[in-house]
Order: structure tokens, then sequence, then C-alpha cells
């Protein structure tokens, strides 16, 4: 699953990204494959005070930064949707099926369709984006690309089912530090070391390892074996 | 369930408070809850002849103030939004959340998940905002409210798994006179005070009551036991 | 199920009405049912080659024309959504809601609700329009009417129950004709003769019919049986 | 759907068939409709005191026989399985596939497959059974036969879906009394003739109708439309 | 939810009381709570060594006294089931309807209704016999008896939704000694203590909590608010 | 997938292997893999005449040793049940159990889990034991082993759900040959040769293939990534 050149990880909020998959992200970069991600909204409502309300944005752009360079992403593209405000429509479909015919990777990673409205409606436009990425159509959104094969990872509910749990005992202490890099949020997201320390155990146990994260495969468009 | 200080009710048609929970909302209002509803649609296309359709959102603004009476409401939070027209987006999101955060609930009730697409809406925003008011985000909404529950009532179509039955054999006929109230929906929903015996006779039935109304529980947050 | 004075298909491009019951409209036009379309978007995303892309719209549109002839089919009521941009909103519900009234059909056939965005959001609309149109409601868009039943079909994804197969084995060659009409859809939908044939075969095969084509009836709305 | 000359009822338990369809059974016989049962368990588990408890299976046993008068039944092939021990195993599913080939019925009825154990049990084996009795296999319990139609009804709980509901508005009293007949379990089945009425009241607003049955088409077996 | 005199557990194997639910017995045994267990299997397969398996049976039996003491469990009533060989027969429903009416409890508690065979076996016929345990039949199994509420544990699955979560921090460390008591299955279940700490702190996590047990409540039949 | 040593296929009866995944069997064998099956049914049901009653067991036998020969099947490992009798019980279930640990496969594959009875039950107790066999337990049924996934073909019902497309244009002719050797299944199962054809034709076309079976990955016990 993890051999690849190129993954792409599309997701609603600056932070998601590291709650589901920070320890893959830093294990796929160790081992020298690209990881770039696309980021919807912009932070604006995770203000733990009225005064901060004008930086938030500018505080969580900064802090997506330092886990720019925690993790190793190459390219965060992103867009500038209020955090409540991500609409699963032409333009965030178009954003979808762009990026990956740009970054043409073998791996996409997104939200759980069963998480609450915004992760609903990116993993609702990603899943549509990821099988017609491939057919010969939308031309001018850049040449048809087949990705293999796209997992959805959790962030605020568990998934109801698991096909693959990855082993990252190895960075998990990076995980928990990209976490602390988006300081502005350990508040706002209720406990959020312990959660993904208690996550990270019990997702690992399930596979007898020490620490993992888990994702289930989207099967939409089969994988052929010929 | 019912031994609380405040309701919060969030519904999208003038009636639907009173097909769902009107009897409820009465044996609440008897023993002192406040109740108070937010209702997103202002009743447009609930005409029953073409001469009709300039006045009927004055028509049932004046049916709801009836009921507001017959059934003891605090206040009606009414918005202006077309009858067919209620979207599950920001707007819509933020009044739910700033409404949870304003009346300090402790239980909030709302439109059933399957239903069709405007109940549906309103019930998708809801559950969001019963859930996000909770959090140390969106300051400028109210402080963080939590809720203790959330019910989903039935309107149109059956619940298909019931949590609740509560029984309102004493302000049964109080419903029904909220029905009547809306004179001019009796037709448009066929047989809609025929619809209320048949269903309170059956709910309780099922719980060795006269008349009864059911109620589904939300799960998506558990409730906490120390 | 067949035996009927007009039928009435909606969907969302320009050659979903061929791949899902192309043949079926065939063998009612044939025995003299009047079939109308509604569609919704201008194909203008179907284009093969950049330099296409200004003239994809007009291509598709000569298509359409000639598949009526084929078909048989007296209306082609078309509007110029975009492909991937058809929401399910007040405006695409009241277009169903006001085509049931005006063709008043006994059979209302559309999408499939576990399809992609742009088919989920048509089966969206056209359910609850079908159930709506049937009430005191709305009156500017036409006398209520209600049709006998609601059929979906599939085009993408397999249905994945089944509540009729309608025996195309006569007009399976008039389908493939069709399809063969939208010549430029014929390299975009990857293989679109074959998987006319084998997915008419397997469907025949399902009910000892050479061809075949296959629809889950909608009850959301049931029966009645006097 | 009642159109046709031969009905079988699958049922558990002595009164299963009342409740879920007397008012549908009358209306059949009413018309010439040949209606026989099947029953399996002979009520063993249904007495009041433990001083009847020796006694119940022939109490029960005569009034099925009252109950066969009042609806009209021909034959109730009745079965000395006990109450909480009717498996879904080879035995009971040969005694369905044998009994669909023997009255050749056009439509089979029997339980939800939602209810409990023996309720889901019957269903389970019908639902193989209908199906496989039109295949050329085991053709000592008798000659194939296609049966057009297999309805679940409800006894204890609602059906989650329903595709049909049936005018019993003429046959109500007569459902009220078969239920009457079955004196022994009106105790035993709490309220059950209060459940009967709220029932058939809120089943028939649904259609219009005063009294109605409510009914959903098995369809795993789909119709073929030629 | 826990402010109760008395409360039942039905589990399958020596072991699944403790993963499921061993903080919270020792949290109601500790505030006076009756707790009884009724068991089924033996724990015949869970032998490490082919020279353990004759003696695996007494090894377990001597485990589970060990726990009775650890977590003050007022009975344990034992069968002799092998542990793969529990069906969902009248006997195990029996046995389950005839302890709700011996012990009386407000709450009982089972396994999850989509685990593996045995454990869903276990689920199934709880969830009949707490519901039927109620009414007034076989009376020669107890006086009916009308348990409050029942509620299904996680021992193999997670829950896939979670109506509750009851916080366990302080019998956490009981709840492991109880599971090293089970000395012999530490190793059969993988890491059966590192998956206890790390559901413990996950589900504590979702809820501000350091460590949790989750459970869903049935609601097959309804709670009744007067 | 299918670049592997060792499949094990375990199916209810005989010709489920050849109209489940004759063609990847062909490919497997083709290949080199190893293949055995258990199969656990001796066709006693499927006599297309009174006469051939007695004989049919006999007739399947000999047409299961032509397709042996024809696919390249090292073991049929066979039982007694009849047709209609196989219980998800201890006794099948260690026969699965037992069977992976004695042909150690590196993929198992088996029934669907929404067919009909005696599929279902074996696609329970497979499931089971696929994930119980890798477990330090029962060990007189063999050492533990752990196969690397598990897949579900599809015999009566299509899948609905597909994770896996396997290309058999090379072995579909001989797929269709196995299935001729069956020839007293191909007037029981109904238009046997159609389809075989029509499936494979549809679901090739779901891959731009010109044949193709169809699988499902059981996520029960997901894949870990090391």
């Amino acid at each position: 699953m993890l051999n690849i050149k190129r993954a792409l990880v599309i997701c609603a909020h600056p932070d998601d990204e590291v709650l589901g998959l920070g320890g893959t992200i830093k294990k796929l970069t160790n081992q020298g494959t690209e990881v770039n991600v696309v980021m919807f909204a912009n932070g604006n409502e995770g203000y733990r005070t009225l005064e901060e309300k004008d930086r938030i944005v500018e505080i969580r752009r900064k802090e997506r930064e330092a886990v720019q360079q925690l993790l190793g992403i190459r390219h965060y593209e992103t867009y500038k949707y209020n955090d409540f405000a991500i609409p699963a429509d032409e333009t965030t479909y178009k954003i979808c099926l762009s990026a990956i015919r740009t970054y043409r990777p073998d791996i996409v990673f997104t939200h759980y369709w069963r998480e609450y409205n915004t992760h609903k409606h990116v993993a609702s436009v990603v899943s549509d984006a990821f099988w017609q990425a491939g057919w010969t159509c939308s031309l001018d959104l850049g040449e048809p690309w087949k990705a293999r094969a796209l997992y959805h990872f959790e962030v605020i509910d568990l998934l109801s089912e698991v096909s693959h749990i990855v082993d990252i005992t190895d960075t998990f202490e990076e995980k928990m530090n990209a976490m602390r890099a988006y300081a502005s949020q350990c508040d706002v997201v209720s406990g959020a070391l312990q959660q993904i320390e208690g996550r990270a155990l019990m997702r690992g146990s399930q596979a007898g390892l020490r620490y993992a994260e888990a994702f289930v495969k989207n099967i939409h468009r089969p994988e052929i074996i010929r």
C-alpha cells in the first residue's frame, strides 16, 4: 500500500491531516515518497478568545507552515473557504479533479464519508473526482490520471470498518509534535494529544503494534487484476 | 428525559412542531419547562387555491401565533426561507449553533434524518451544531453550551427506530387543537387530524398508553457517565 | 408496469437515458406510450480533445436530436446546467414537480440514489417531487398529479437491489444504435457498447431472457390497494 | 396485488396471521380467493397462569379453529413446534417449499425479516423457499411452482419500509373479532385490541383510508416484464 | 444509567466480562450494586499447548473464581457449552429469560450484535429475552420482570455506534488485574493488556476522561416517559 | 492479489466453485499456484427427474472429478451434507479452521454473506475461521496460520460491492467447459451458460476487459502495513 512514489492528501481543515494520518505522512516522506496536501479551509472558526478572532487565520497559516517542515510535505495547496462553508459543488469537485491530474498520485487519502458535514462534503467530491480523473473528459483540468487507490482516514469519528492498519511506531512522536505545532487547536479539539495517543495505542493493539493509524479503502472503482 | 428546565425545538415548516411533538411541548410547558422554537420556513408553498398564494405566508404567521398561545411556547424565532429552499449550509448551521448557545437548552428536538430533503437538511445542521456548540470555537456566536441530548421526532415518515415514547394522553386534545389552529394546512397535509390520532394511538399501544409521541435519541455524542 | 399511456424520464446528462433505459423507452414508444424526457445538463465536460471543448455542447445537442428520432421520444425538455453542476435545490426540485404536473405520467423513471453526486442529486429531487406533486400545494406549478410509481434505472453503478426486469430483446439493437448516435460519448464512457451488451445479457440471464434492463421501484409512497 | 385465485400465509404462532393480515385475509376470502395458512408453533408458551400451562396448546387449537371459521381460511396446516423453538433448518425449509408447490399460490405472505428470532427464522426459510420452489430441483416435494410475489406483514415491529397498503375498512371489525377469538392471547400480547386499532388507523392515514394493513414486497426475485 | 440496585451481565466466554466491562462492574460493586454474571462457555478451546488441553477448562474455572473476588461479582451462573458451540436456540433463550426473572436486574449487559458468531448468538437471545421477560408468558421460568434497559459492550470489534461512555479511571487498575487473573488468556487474546489500555484511553479521550468503557443502548423496547 | 503460492476455496455445492470463480481458479493453476477446494454438500437435491433422485449424488461426484481435472485443482475435500442442510455450527466451523491450518493458503475464497441461507452459513463460518485460525487456540486442529486475505465471490446474487475484478479472458472458455462438465446442473441453474457469459462480459466491461470475475475483500481483519 505504501510502496509508492507520490501520495495526495485532500482534507478540510488545518490539523485534519495531522489527526488523520500525520504518522503515515511522515513514514512516507521518510522513505522518499512525495506527499502533497490540498486543504480547503482557512481555519477561521478555531479562535479560543474573541480577541483572537481576527488573527486566527494567520495563526493557523503559520502553524501549517511549521507542520509542513515537520512532516516533510512538499506542497500545501490551500484554499480560503471558511471552516463551516465547504460545499460539495462544481468548484470543489474541480479542485480535486485538477489536483489529482496535477500531482499524479499513486494513492489519494481523504476524509471518511460518515463524519460531520464539511468532512462529508470533502469525502464526497474526492470520491467522485478520484474516479472521474481517469476518464477522457474535462481535459482542460489536465491529462487523465488513474490513481491506484483511495483511502479514507479518521479524524472525528472512528471508522466503522477498517481495511488497513499502518504501523506508525517510528513516527508517532513526530505526529505528536506536529499536533503540538497546531498549538491553537490543542484546546479547541478537546484533549487532542490524549486522543492521538489513545487512538494510536488502540489501533496498534488491533494489529500487534505499538502505535498505528487506521484506514478504509474506497472500493467504488475496484482494483483490476490482470 | 423531560425533567428539564429548557427545551429547544428546531424545525422546518409551520406545523412540523405540532405534528412532530405538539403533545410533548404542551406536557413540558404545563410542568413549567421553558420551550423555544426555531423555525426556518415561511410556509409559502402551502396555499390551497391560486388566489390564496399571496396571502399564505401571512395566514400561516397568524396561525403560528395562535399555536404559540395554545402550547405555551416562549419564543418562536422564525426565518423567511421559502418552504423548499432550506439548505444545509454555513448560514443555517450558524443559526442553529447560535440558538443553542442563546437558549441554553437541556434538550434539543429536531427532524428525523431520513425524511425528505428540507427536513433532512435541518436534521443535518442541527446534529452538527448540537455537538459543536459545546466546543471552544466560533465564540462570537455565544458561549459554548453543551446540551444534554438531541432527539429526533417524526413528521412525514415513521421513525425506523424509536428510543423513547412519551405519554401524551393528557395533552392529546391540545395537540389536536393546535393542528386545528393550523387550519390552512389541514387540507394540504392530507388527513392531518386522522394521521395525528392514528399515530398517537399506535405509538401509545406500543407502550401500554392511550396516546403517545415517539422519538429517537441521537447518539453522535455519547452520554457520559461519571 | 408498462401497460401505460404516458411515461416521464428525468435524467442528468445526454446519454443517461440511453444507457439506463434506452431499450425500455423504445419498447414503450413502439406500443404507443407517450414518452417525455427532462434532461438537466448540457454535456459540457464530455469533450475528447481540447479543441472540441467549445463545440461539445452543440455536438451533444445534435446527437440528442438523433436519439429522439431513433427512440420516438416526444419532448426533450432540456436545461443548460453544466455537467458537474446540477444541485439538489429549490429550482431543480420545482422543475421536476412542474414536469410531473405538466406531462401527467403514469410512471416516472429517474437515476438510482446511490450513484455519484450529480446523479444522486437528480434522484433526490425527483423522489421528493414525485411524492409532493400529488399534494394540494404549489398550485402555480400546475394541478396536483399522482403518478402511479417511480422507478430508478442504472447507469454507472449496478442497482444493489432490483425489483423489475424488463425484456428488451426486441429493442436491444435500437438501444445500441441510440448509443452509437451519441458518438462523442462512446469513447468517454469507456467501452460503452460492451457495457450495454454485457449488462443486458447479465440482466437477461437473471430472468431467462436474452436482453433486459433492470429497475428498482421506489417505495417511499406505497401503492394503495382498495 | 389482490386480484388472485390463491394465497398462502406462512407464519409462526397462532394469532400472528390475525395481527399481521387478518383484515386482508377476510378481504380475500370475501372475494372468493382461496387462502391457506401454514403455522409452525403450537402456542405452548402463551399461558397466563401456571395452572393453564398444560391446557394452553389445546386452548389455542380451539381458538384457531374459530378463527378459521371467522376468516374463511380453507386449510390450516399446523405443526407442533414449541413457540420458541422454530429453527431455520432443512425441515422447516422443506415444509415451506412443499407447501408452495402443494397450494400453488399466486401470492405468499410471511413475517418480516427484522422481527425477533422465531419470526426471523420463518421469514428466512420462506424467502428461500419462495424462490427455489420454482426451480427444477427437489422434485419429490412437488412440481416446481413460481408464485408471483412474496409479501411480508408486520406483527411485533413496524415495517421499516412499506411498499403496499391494503384498505381493510370493510373487514376491520372481523379482524377485531378474530383477535377476540384468540381470547387467551389478548392479555399476553399487551393491549392487542388497541394495538390493532391504532396501527390500522395509522396505516390508513398514510393512504387516505380509514383502516389499513401494511406490507413490504420481497424483491429477491424481481418481477419480469415481457 | 448506573444508579441502580442490580445489574446482570450475560456473556459467552470466561474473560469477555472483563474485556467488555470489567471497569464498570467494579465501579458498580464499589457503590453497592449487586452484579451477577451468566456465562455460557467453559473455555475449552483456549489452551496454549496441546498438553494443556485437558486442563484448560479447570484452569479457567479457577481464574474465573479469582476474578469473582477481584470484581465483587455475587453469582457466576456458568454453563458447560464448548467455546464454539453456543447456539441461539430455545435452551439458551430460556436460560436468559429465566436469569432475568431470577436476578431481577435494573440493567442487563451483553455482547454486541455485530461480533463473531458465538458472541452474536448470545447478543441475539439476550435481546429477545430482555424484551419477552416482561410479558405474561412462560410463567414457569419465573414472574415477569421488566428490566429498565439493555446495553451492549465491546470485546472483539469496536462498537460502530456508542451511546454511553462510562468513566472507569478509578477502577482501571482493577480491570487490568482481573485480566491478569485470566492469565491463560493473556497470550491467546493477543496483547490483551495493551488492547485494554489503548481502548480505555481512546474511549476516555472521546469524553474528556482518562479511562473509559463504551456501551450502546439497545432500543428494541423504547424507554417510556410518563 | 493472485501472486501467491496456495489458495483455498471453501464452498457449499458442487458447481458453486465454477460459477463463482472457475476462471480465476484456472488462471491460478495455470501459473502454478496450488488450489484446494473444501466442499460441504453432496448435491442431493439437484435431480431433474424423480428417477434420477437416487443417482444424483453419484452423478455429481463424477462431474466434480471431471472439473478437478479441467481446472487443475489439487484436493477436493468433500463432505456429505445434504444440499439444504449445511448449518453454521461448531462442526462446520472446525472443518474450516482445520482446513486453513492444513492447506496454509495465502488467500481464502468463499461465498458472499448476503446470498441465501446455505451460502450465508458457509460465508459465516469461513469468516470466523479465517480470523481465528491465526490465534493460539484450538491447537489440535493444527498450527496457527494467518492467511493474508479472504475474498468473497458471487454465485446467485450479484455482489453489492466489488473490491477486485480479475481478468479471465484467457480462461473464460475453460470456465464454460467446467460448467458444461456439471451437465446435470445446467438445466437446474436456469440458463447457467448464459448467466456465466453475461456476468463475465458485464464484469469485464466495468474494467475495460473482455471477461472478468468479481470479488469483494473481507475486511474483518485489516491488512497490516509495516
